[in-house]
């Protein structure tokens, strides 16, 4: 049994990451192609009762207890989820991982990169992501599409130059200098974003079909 | 107004920490000292949510998540009320901090010490304790008052063997040579934990007397 496969979805808030992993999802689902998919920070019951306290703390939480929670719900995913997954030969589609501790931690919150990484490193025991999709939207345009959404959380609330800071990190992180000094992040591809949701999806299809052949190969076999 | 001290009380369960740490405060409050008194995890809104989180999960905690989790809370403790106590000149009282988390989460846990300690550094942010107290107590005796006092957590139930590895730990941190290679865990005093409430109460004033005559100078002046 050959091990399975981790995608991951990033980009920042409403540049439509958990709709085009409900989409690949069910192309993987309706050509019976076994796979796991979780959202972060969550994905255990340990994981929810922190996702929870994350989102919604009605006390101001310090940009460290925020790194740290998202670690601690990432470390208990990753042992308890998704590497047994894996392990099983399941394919694992992932909202969020790394690449959004580096955006809103380091180039939102102001923490060092050191730290983050290092706690990163707590968190995934070496685990690498077999690809990252990420999702790429004009700052502005993913704030918009995310507050017609309604229904704000504490992290969506915040304010607007947060946000643009952590969109600008997005988009930096597909540049090959980036990549080659974050080997933990594993290969990440930029989509453009911007367009249908069958638009988009279809320039998705298209990079995975050319960096996971075999993903999309099981998937469309009739 | 001078910065207060950090005083911290550690040791394997049983050494008596809580008691000492209690009796210290009594000190202080009846000499008019300005203090605050802390344990971790917890004591925040945040923290104690964290609290209960680690010490009646349901669900098993993989090492990475338990270890995350203890650095979460104490990021919101040091952000939230100790840094802000000290500079208010305020004396602060902690039961449990840094050595806890190389005790349990590299000894016990088997965790890589340089993991912690990057993990350690994103929750204090640079803050070093003025002094730390061990209590220091043979395994089997500090397991044995822990269990007459009954009522065992999570923590608390783990295999004997576990916590023969954390007090053997403790015992090597006072070691002129670990302190040396920990400088962010400041000055560390073993002191014998066996005897009467009294006779270790009075071991620790004399430690604290000739490391922070301030602190005690203070609490006996009438």
């Amino acid at each position: 049994m050959a091990r399975g496969r981790l995608v991951v979805f990033e980009g920042g808030e409403g540049a439509g990451k958990s709709t085009q992993l409900r989409r690949l999802a069910a192309s993987l689902t309706a050509a019976g192609v076994a796979h796991r998919v979780f959202r972060e920070p969550g994905g255990t019951p340990a994981g929810d009762r922190i996702r929870d306290l994350l989102l919604h703390s009605h006390e101001p939480l310090a940009p460290r207890t925020e790194a740290a929670l998202f670690i601690a719900s990432r470390a208990q995913l990753v042992a308890a989820e998704i590497v047994p997954a894996l392990e099983r030969g399941e394919q694992v589609l992932l909202d969020r991982f790394l690449l959004s501790t580096y955006a809103y931690q380091v180039h939102g919150r102001g923490l060092s990169e050191s730290e983050v990484r290092a706690a990163n490193r707590l968190a995934t025991a070496g685990l690498v992501p077999d690809l990252t999709l990420l999702l790429a939207l004009p700052p502005g345009e993913g704030l918009a599409r995310a507050g017609a959404r309604g229904g704000a959380d504490r992290i969506e609330r915040a304010e607007v130059a947060f946000h643009e800071r952590v969109a600008a990190a997005f988009l930096r992180f597909s540049a090959s200098e980036w990549q080659q000094e974050h080997p933990e992040c594993g290969p990440i591809v930029a989509v453009d974003a911007a367009g249908t949701e069958e638009e988009v999806e279809s320039r998705l299809r298209a990079v995975v079909a050319a960096r996971l052949p075999g993903l999309l190969a099981m998937a469309v076999r009739p």
